[in-house]
């Protein structure tokens, strides 16, 4: 029998003890021995639930135990969880978390404690929530050098833009609604100004470079400047306004941001709709790839995390190495990622021609006094060089 | 150094030939070492060709190399790659393979002989080309029963569907076009018929059940009965028309088909279009995910067997276990699927009403002298019952 812990009863921390139950006997059948929960550490102690028996307050319990040997940590924040996880490293124990802040600050460090420690730190249901994205990227992907990674993985922002888009509604009324759904949180500035997409981006291009790189260095915008006049123009051209975490290869480094893009229908991301999440993925050689399903929820990230443990139980003492150093990767500017961009501005035909040159109008019926445009293809800073000569702009969107 | 052969120097073995070659360095760097090519197995000579100094005639002379440790088997058809890939294991070398006929009908049997020798046969390109797909099903989605495994996983057909929608044309013009082309075979039977979709899905349920499961005991249609005209009602109904390969969870066992299905837009797998193809899997606690990509050509299947190859390489002389018994799993009877059928017929409307009771008629502008129906969920027994007290059905296809 195969003992394990699991640090945080929250949605994730639950979901994992109701998905070893549910699932116990296939599982076991997998792994070829039985999973059971030992302790969960909590702050609170569920008088009266059946989970009381095996709450504990002092994650020292769990380190001193040695009949653990795997522990989940699904608490969320950096620390205590980052102190938690270490003890649990050191004491030899395998770890799987589902912890995105955790694992982009922390993850290269604690991969090395565990190849130190001859244990495992994983970290499946980081991103996408129950989508297989870090395993297949370790260990499908292989044979191709990762062009370009590019996702929609905030599940709460996907559904906004998806209401904005159906319904015609504007931004403030759409997260009113995604709130009163448990969509969005109260204070909902982690997803909607892309602050969570920005540290899943940085864990993805993390494992395709192998090495460091901090979330602090991708430039992030949100959605909250997106409004309903911007979704007609998107339909008027065939396309759908989506909040993408991107990153790119530009020679030897990689370029990333977090922004809305407006893409176009023939895009495998395009109708990616309503809560999920999906990761395309551009290999020199496979070309594209797109993994999709929930990026988030209760039992789907506790499939991951279990996933995870799964891994881990058919190997016990060996150390499955992930390539992510701690020697940070620098980013190439993100102004000279090149793309097109989508323009509302109050200037006049002549003087966006006179400056931008050849650019494609778009006219929206029912919207006036402003005129909207897409430009060539040109990188960032040329962009900002051209926008700064116009009086009035109302709005820029990148287009992919 | 590590020596591979390629047996089967055809449009995959040479494309693993170039991508070992494109992506040199970086296969290193994952491996650990360098992969060379020491021999390429073909009947031909390829005289003048950069490969004429590796090619080799006689299989033997690559299963008595002990310098060989991994071999590619890209030649397609059961025979003579089944007794060359038996060669190769028992002589201790690992195989991967692209050949879906050979993994459908000796998968099982070959796995067990990798078992025995402890070596591997890995088979990761024989379904849905470059889309991970058979890794992620066996080493990610391990929390889960799955309860659905449908898959878009004939790019022929798939064009073929994407180019009558798109355009309007009839089968008879869209499948010259695919054969000029080059996506469709001069005898396209396997692809249009199903009996390629119906190899790749038995795979796929023999790796979910674990068990053998026969290919040819799926009920097989194609898509050579799809006119314009029932294109046409698919659009009235808001609905695309795909050739889908799709197997199910019913009590403990599984039931499987091959058959052209109406497919909802809000269905991840109604945008696969063109050549793409993707695998939709629904588990019991992940919910619904999709795997989506190039399903065929060269460099896409190449990248998934030289993955086969960087994880065999990275794991010497060790057998990665893949359930898949020998033991045959009888199926459930297809006509105990349950599902809503569209039916044309030139009965009357009181007739249809009269047979079927509750229906949701179709009206399509331009079309006379018939109706268009889609009945409640039903069994295909039921249907089938009731179909026959039809005076003439003009099509039935199945609606998911």
């Amino acid at each position: 029998m195969i003992k394990v812990a699991v640090m945080g009863f929250g949605t994730i921390g639950s979901g994992v003890v109701e998905v070893l139950s549910i699932n116990k006997e296939s599982i076991a059948k997998r792994v070829g021995d039985t999973i059971e929960v030992k302790y969960v550490l909590d702050l609170r102690d569920f008088e009266g639930d059946p989970i009381q028996s095996k709450i504990v307050h002092d994650y020292k319990t769990i380190a001193e135990d040695p009949e653990v040997s795997i522990v989940v940590e699904a608490m969320g924040g950096v620390e205590p969880a980052y102190t938690f996880v270490k003890a649990m490293l050191e004491a030899g124990k395998d770890v799987a978390t589902s912890n995105k802040a955790l694992v982009a600050e922390k993850g290269a460090e604690l991969l090395e404690l565990a190849k130190n420690k001859n244990v495992n730190f994983q970290f499946e249901a980081s991103v996408g929530g129950g989508i297989p994205i870090i395993r297949p990227l370790k260990s499908c992907l292989t044979a191709d050098v990762i062009e370009e990674i590019t996702g929609i993985v905030n599940g709460t922002t996907n559904y906004m833009m998806t209401e904005m888009s159906e319904k015609g509604v504007d931004f403030d009324d759409v997260l009113k609604d995604a709130q009163a759904k448990g969509y969005a949180e109260k204070d909902p500035t982690a997803d909607i100004e892309g602050y969570d997409a920005g540290r899943k981006i940085a864990i993805l291009t993390s494992l395709v470079c192998g090495q460091q790189v901090d979330f602090e260095d991708i430039h992030t915008e949100g959605i909250s400047h997106i409004s309903s006049t911007d979704i007609k123009y998107a339909k008027t051209m065939g396309r759908a306004i989506k909040l993408l975490a991107t990153s790119k290869k530009v020679g030897n480094g990689y370029a990333a941001i977090v922004a809305p893009f407006l893409l176009q229908a023939e895009h495998p991301l395009y109708s990616v709709n309503g809560v999920f999440n999906a990761i395309f993925v551009k290999g020199n050689v496979l070309g594209d790839a797109m993994f999709y399903g929930s990026g988030a929820g209760k039992l789907p990230t506790a499939s991951a995390v279990v996933a995870d443990i799964v891994e881990m139980a058919k190997h016990p003492h060996k150390h499955i190495p992930i390539e992510w150093r701690q020697e940070k990767l620098e980013l190439v500017d993100y102004k000279d990622f090149e793309c097109r961009f989508f323009v509302r501005t109050s200037d006049s035909v002549d003087a966006v021609t006179n400056i931008f040159g050849q650019v494609d109008f778009v006219t929206v019926e029912g919207v006036s006094d402003e005129i909207g445009f897409v430009t060539e293809s040109m990188s960032e800073a040329e962009f900002e060089k051209y926008a700064s000569q116009l009086t009035n702009m109302i709005q820029m969107i990148r287009v992919k």
